[in-house]
């Protein structure tokens, strides 16, 4: 039974004049308690990101990293087959760009979460993930990294100590064995449905799988992607379901 | 006269697999005392930012970020008509990547020094000038920035007392005006006679314009460009000469 | 008074995952007779350059290339300072990308209309709109090249008896020089006045400028772009209207 | 025995400002019958593209598109996990973009040879190649296709009767199975040893493998890759020896 919790969603992944989503992330932001902003290679731009720390700020919001495979085109959820070292470097440096707009506005780089495809690999991929967080720890060993509990990157922190924030996915289905399973989906999500969900792993924590079994699930935050279809109304839902159940929304810093 | 001498050269500007001009960067780094990295938008990458910034530290090279203007193809010598806060943004963004490279190594980010269009943009263009230094101020009053004497990012620079270092171009010509000529030119330079305007420089102050008039420069650091051809021998000669003059090269830090 | 006029708008100006506009391009291609279609450097990817031909084959429209500046960020809205051979490559380059997918689905390249800032320097410069217009006359001499009636790629084409087509601004203020007027609109266009302004330029070959005074317009092509807020709408009561008044909405092949 | 052959090389890989490998593509176009020019995503721009296409009409080299991934910074070397619809796509608009600028030279457009980690995966995955070939030819049921002999892209474009080019690496390893080995090469391969494997190709139809064993080889061109080091002696000496042979080197066409 958790009386805390951390709601995190993506943001800042507007590309130049282009909008992705139902484009909400102002409002979003006075949901949430961290948002991971799109740092330039998936999805972003400068500007883009400067907009989106400022309104973070004003909703006293966490920010954090959201670095991605360098493809604009396919939004970074392709996979670009990288040497390891290559993928580390590549999202230091979209680290570092992130970084220099929360310097600016005088607030701390709380945390750092992969987007996409690259997510999904450093999750699977036990060299990529023991090198990039070999890195992260001698660059910043206060620098949360958000991961699923279980996953390679999730294991290599943990062999450092290095602080993880694992999280749960209110808009994604669940298999048996834990994993997120991606389903093409016919209808938009229910917010009802979707709260329900995420207060009952908050306070049982347990989820029901596609294949209709519960599943025990260990997590910090939620996450609620701002490009799914009626991403605010999700996310309100959820919000106000987890202030009924007295549960706080707080980044976990 | 001077007893002590910054030189500084652009570094890291190769991109992915491609070669820029001798391709002698390693080389370089062992005779100059401050090295411009450049930031990714015009040129470099995060692996080879981050190898630039490997052999800057084994030199005990100072370190700064060299943006640019989002221009690959065209090197970032091509002016872009940006909004200056468009411009600003991509300057912070392009900062934070080096920066965050400069902290895996743990050295400091010594100063920053904008690239090609976007330099001779912030020393004509007062507006866009004070944007920059305003945002640079806030963002790191120590963060020295690389200009021309009496440009107007300069001019900027001394109201807000943000720390500038004026810089003597050791491979361009002036005119009298005290302005730098893009000439074509024809053969390579004469690494002896670049050597010997930039002790003359040094020791009296002066250089001979293209009309053959002397006019005064006033400088701390002297640059001289990594991609004109035959850079290295360039920076060895000056490098020597300076020696036997007894002015000291180390960095403005 | 004219019987038959053409009626185009920018199609395909989505990038990847991101919309633009109020994303109607398959509602508006029924009610237009020629698209531009965005050719990558500025909008537009080979997914949706094919998508939006495949929309103007089912619609009857005729299909164009519109290049840009290579300027995805901008979105071709920045000038980029560039050697006129350089510009002119580039829309080779485009042109070329799309007129292959028009020889997949066996139809004809019919014109080619320039995006924005590119579009503004070709009427503005004499040198590139030379260029330019050689280059095109040699490649392709009954290509068909929308632009400003009096513009400097107008006149090149002239002289060289390229064929050309005159654009009129259905959304877009005009000043007592015929140029066009760049204003931050505060709300949305009204479509009847939209309609009734182009009705009248068709009727009686005048427009009120800002300044209220009537001027004279030749065009055979009226242009009401895809991302005006409200386009779907002034298109169609554009279209309307010109039905009412009996003239002919087709392409000017 | 042959007694003709096509010799083929990667033309217009340099990309901006930056150069590959020893930059000497003018020289090597007066050896060659076949030139695969880089279309723009993995190496090349209109520029460059535009000055090859010049050099391979003086010296009388058929002109083929040279597509890749779009991965400018990994030179079309790694993988990008792409729907095959979307390969396509990016296939034809780098097809059209090199074609436009034989259309400008009233050259025809011969052939058309995928890159890097994109010939690879067309060699490798049969519904790729598939989708591939058949948008070919019903684009263009005359251009011919260069791969490897029993590779799925061979096997689709025979299923159509789409006219195919086998090639024979000069520059390259092969196992026991035909296929190519990619082996760290310490030194620089050897111009009479290179010269003399492909010419006893031509004759005997044979090459030793990695494991010393002789293979035989289907083949009616021989690629020489301009970015191995030392390739245009590479290449001249393979002229040369096939010349000494009585091999008469000339483009399939």
């Amino acid at each position: 039974m958790k009386y805390e919790i951390d709601l995190n969603s993506d943001m800042g992944e507007n590309f130049g004049p282009w909008k992705i989503g139902d484009n909400v992330d102002q409002k979003i932001m006075s949901y949430i308690s961290s948002a991971n902003i799109a740092a330039g290679f998936h999805a972003g731009d400068p500007s883009t990101i400067r907009q989106t720390i400022e309104w973070a700020k004003e909703c006293g919001v966490a920010v954090g990293a959201h670095p991605g495979f360098r493809d604009l085109v396919g939004f970074g959820r392709r996979h670009i087959h990288s040497q390891p070292s290559e993928m580390v470097n590549d999202i230091l440096y979209q680290l570092g760009a992130v970084r220099e707009f929360t310097r600016l506005y005088q607030l701390p780089l709380q945390h750092v979460k992969p987007h996409g495809a690259l997510y999904m690999h450093l999750a699977h991929d036990q060299l990529s993930a023991q090198l990039f967080v070999q890195a992260l720890h001698r660059l910043d060993p206060e620098l949360r990294l958000f991961c699923l509990h279980g996953s390679w990157v999730w294991q290599e922190a943990r062999k450092l100590q290095h602080p993880v924030i694992c999280e749960f996915y209110g808009d994604r289905e669940y298999d048996a064995s834990g994993s997120i399973v991606f389903t093409r989906r016919v209808g938009a999500l229910e917010p009802a449905a979707v709260a329900a969900k995420v207060v009952r792993a908050c306070v049982d924590g347990k989820v029901t799988t596609i294949d209709g079994e519960d599943i025990p699930v260990e997590f910090e935050s939620i996450c609620i992607h701002s490009d799914t279809p009626g991403a605010l109304a999700l996310i309100q839902a959820t919000r106000e379901a987890l202030n009924n159940a007295n549960i706080h929304v707080c980044s976990p810093f």
